[in-house]
């Protein structure tokens, strides 16, 4: 078993040095996964990774070693778990904290149908943040012994292990009779009166969590198992196969383990090596990024420090992504009025709410996917109320190698959708800037700005930002056949489809919307008069830019005599992982498809076009 | 102070006696209340009622006396807390478990800008099952003494009161000498090392615990005071006097009290009189019920009682709403097969995708405003996997009496955007039997069929339920020059408006879609082939059917030559409670409105129409 998990761990570190990838979490769970195949009966008992980015060693003993190298890339395996990889994978996951839900979902249907089989959720300490997990702790006591959650405790954040005491007292309290004699007791001391049996229950619990420190989750109806070392097998295993055999349940293990476990460079830095591109095994030293443009994040980042140092109502709310969000450089100049809140999106927004009615000007900064935990957040208590929460919305749109759990694809339809809500995109970094000002000087009601993963344009940043007037785009080029409308970073692609259309012979307008919520209709209407088709273009799902555009143009009668209007989107499809290039051109959002969508438009029916007059 | 209570808790149930509403759980406040504002300089001190239907006392005694009898009804008073109504509701609500949350925000927002003034958060015990009040409270440290939650315990699920001596612990440990004892010993403690900290804090906090039963609370960093009686003046009093002056906090205070008290009916059977209509203040006797066609959730139960008796993989889940589901009716036959989460749609939704991925046929009924909160486990964990959970939303559309905070009308939109998702809605309560039946039978991935609230239109029930074709709608009267396109209930208007467009020569097809995705593209494009004008009529926001039915025809050119169509969506506002028929009419979504959208569509431009050629 040693050896196996050593093997393990030079193979992950082997195939994560050439791909780049998830590599602190993946080390530190190397002999759990080990000990967990081992003792439980997978694929039938079911064992659910949550988020998944831990799962490489997994995916290594569950015949996917010969394909780690393709990981994160196009056509290969997924960073996270995924049902229709294998088998192994009974349930998928990337966002936080919902494998004891699912995990539940599979035990209680196995004591519905009377299989046997266990499910095992292994979460992470900072899993343990979200509601989510909350919840599903609350309602786990149906599910008896057949659930088991491993807390995998890598931030020693709860309680550190104490060595050969410690071990010895998980294995002593996970034993059957040490179990049974629990349950006996509290079986027991439930027919008295319940205020005796809190009394008596708690005495027991309280002098086991003065030792062990699992109190929380025994109120919440677990029976608490450790701390016990992650690393050791010989203390892992009988815990394990305690766990297994026992009658009494659902169980909590907890489990101590070091990121980056067995790798120096990633023990000694769990931070830098969390997420990696490629590196030297031997040094651990990773290729250098590539020069280039700053990224969106880090633009986002300074320009909302410039917001604050004009104005001590400007504050930031991140939910876990502080370095991800840039509300870590935020905090460095303003660490009173940074928030991170845990994985708790919820919570978050409305926090956010309540400073915004108390006068603050507060930015929730979250990605476009994340947001959606907060949705109805954001409609009962900031859009309903019409509280000026600014949203800041990073990861909007494809997001390559992060794949499709990750995606931004869906945030304008589900905030453009909302009364009161103003909805904008970024075209390039110098936009950004603008609508982080334009966000922080709004005060009439909630306003949300996207911007994508990645680097910007390259554009020259402004020295001052400007206030952009609500509800109104800009024309970049004028032409007189064709109007781009374009929503967000395609706007690039746009402008190279402009150029190709018009050295064929059809003069091209491109105009960059800047809000899908409200829209520039004066603009809309006008562009809509003048020209032989109108294309909309925007990184999203059905639902958003296209929708409204269209809609406005039914509702104004712009549609009766004919109109060639097309809408570009992102497809009906959750789209895998890939290079972004691969990505938009999957998605036909690159510039040679909006050509091709501009000519067949014209092609289309040419003879209906010469009659349809145009108002 | 005593008179006072009396006095507002008879003006309450006078006035709710006349015009409905909820009952029990104000009654149980009243004393509380009086002694909140008695003890806190509101409004500058930020009292933050959960959910809010709690509120009618609290209304009474901020200058809503006079308006009480118009609650819930159009124009008048919300049935909830309402910031536009007062400066006394600083944060509105309806949803549950946001107040920790809106108050955290108050409190930093204080301490940044450095105003004295609390925040109060009160809030039930079953809005602690939501994970959005563990994440907040998980949060609430930083706002030290300028947060107060008052955790008004009436299901005395966490532990009773005990008399003198619990009123004689509580007035005792929220001394502020105490405090600042438990204080100084827990900032000694933390000097020591992390694990010796944790015995002793943990020793002292035990110890306390067991006589008070607060530990989870601690454990999530609060001061815990408690459990009092909430309906004794002579213990809240001091102890809130305690909380208001102390240096220490956030401090949690566990109130105990009696839904429905003083007021022996609504004692006596505290369901019964949560939400009631007008009633007999002297008998408690409810004005009966209406006769009439049976409600759409009790058609639902029953057909979903008849999908479990044919198929034992059938399972229900509901969100603490029990009854207004329908759950409650389908458990009385299959409780085990019946789960209610509690308020934790988020588990809930993923809970019901584990059972899926293990061969169960689980239906997630939730109310379309509650869904809301669990979009990104239906996108993540549901759509994502495409898992076939059965998504049965009810209160889709306007809700009347119940207002903008519980109305339904974004599930369309959100759901339809994702891949994936079949959206359905009923057009009737024999439709809904069907959909029931289809979802059933559907295994092929997620499928959601969405009804309102109220009852349904009377139609004859089917015998056997009918397994629906995915994608195709029906046709219920064939014209030649108008198209309406119906999802949902607004059917019945769209035939009324039929009839007189026929009697204004203006033959007349109506469609029912039943599906918003997949969309019916071949009714579709053979409706738009053969008439003047279509229209679509849906009872739910802008991004939904008509943005669906819009994109369909952009992507297919059936716009190029000219077609005139129009939308009919909920209008861009929260719309205010009223009485449906007046919520339909604001909403321009009646027969009339249907009769004036065609007209003017057929005015409009018509010079133009007769150009455009029809393919």
């Amino acid at each position: 078993m040693r050896q196996l998990a050593d093997e393990v761990r030079a193979e992950m570190i082997d195939a994560v040095s050439q791909t780049g990838g998830h590599l602190g979490a993946g080390l530190g769970v190397v002999e759990l996964t080990v000990a967990l195949h081992y003792i439980f009966n997978t694929p039938e008992d079911r064992l659910i990774w949550d988020v998944g980015h831990q799962a490489y060693p997994h995916k290594i003993l569950t015949g996917r070693r010969d394909r780690m190298r393709t990981i994160r890339q196009g056509g290969g395996l997924s960073g996270f778990t995924k049902r229709s990889e294998s088998e192994y994978d009974p349930f998928g996951a990337a966002h936080s904290s919902t494998s004891i839900s699912a995990a539940l979902g599979f035990a209680v249907a196995n004591k519905l149908s009377g299989r046997d089989g266990k499910a095992i959720a292994v979460i992470g300490d900072g899993a343990m943040s979200a509601g989510m997990a909350y919840e599903a702790m609350n309602n786990a006591a149906q599910a008896g012994n057949r659930l088991v959650v491993i807390l995998n405790d890598n931030d020693m954040s709860i309680a550190p292990p104490v060595g050969g005491l410690s071990a010895y007292l998980a294995r002593m309290v996970s034993s059957s009779e040490y179990l049974g004699l629990r349950s006996l007791a509290k079986k027991f001391a439930s027919r008295l009166h319940k205020r005796f049996y809190n009394a008596a229950s708690k005495a027991e619990e309280y002098a086991r969590g003065m030792a062990t420190g699992g109190t929380l989750f025994e109120e919440l109806g677990f029976y608490y198992v450790g701390p016990i070392d992650g690393h050791n097998l010989d203390h892992l295993i009988p815990v394990l196969e305690n766990v297994r055999d026992s009658e009494q349940g659902p169980i909590l293990v907890h489990v101590v383990t070091k990121k980056g476990h067995g790798y120096a460079p990633a023990e000694q830095s769990a931070d830098k090596y969390h997420g990696v591109t490629k590196f030297d095994v031997v040094s651990g030293e990773m290729a250098p990024k590539k020069a280039g443009p700053p990224s969106y994040t880090g633009v986002f980042a300074k320009a909302l420090i410039a917001e604050a140092e004009r104005d001590d109502r400007v504050c930031a709310i991140t939910a876990a992504m502080p370095g991800g969000t840039g509300v870590d450089k935020f905090a460095q100049h303003f660490p009173e009025r940074s928030f991170d809140v845990g994985i708790a999106e919820q919570h978050g927004v409305t926090f956010a709410a309540g400073l915004a009615a108390q006068g603050m000007r507060p930015f929730a900064a979250i990605y476009s996917t994340f947001l959606q935990r907060a949705f109805d957040q954001v409609v009962h208590d900031v859009a309903i109320q019409n509280l000026p929460v600014r949203f800041a919305i990073d990861r909007a749109g494809l997001v390559g190698a992060d794949g499709q759990t990750h995606a931004g694809s869906f945030d304008v339809t589900y905030l453009a959708t909302l009364p009161n809500m103003v909805v904008m995109a970024a075209a390039d970094e110098a936009e950004l800037v603008h609508m982080t000002h334009t966000a922080a000087e709004y005060d009439d009601g909630p306003i949300a700005f996207r911007y994508p993963r990645g680097n910007g344009t390259g554009v020259e940043l402004p020295e001052t930002p400007e206030r952009l007037e609500i509800g109104k785009g800009r024309v970049l080029r004028e032409g007189s056949k064709v109007a781009i409308l374009s929503l967000g970073t395609r706007l690039g692609e746009a402008l190279i489809a402009a150029d190709e259309l018009d050295a064929k012979g059809l003069p091209t307008t491109v105009a960059d919307l800047r809000f899908a919520k409200p829209l520039d209709t004066a603009l809309i209407r006008k562009l809509a008069a003048t020209h032989d088709v109108l294309v909309t273009v925007e990184e999203g799902a059905i639902g958003g830019l296209g929708a409204h555009v269209l809609t406005l143009a039914s509702d104004e009668g712009l549609l009766d005599a004919g109109l060639k209007i097309r809408t570009m989107r992102l497809p009906d499809i959750f789209q895998d992982q890939d290079d972004p290039k691969r990505q938009y051109e999957e998605a036909g959002l690159d510039a040679p498809a909006i050509v091709r969508k501009v000519l067949e438009a014209l092609r289309h029916n040419s003879t209906h076009v010469e009659a349809g007059a145009r108002a």
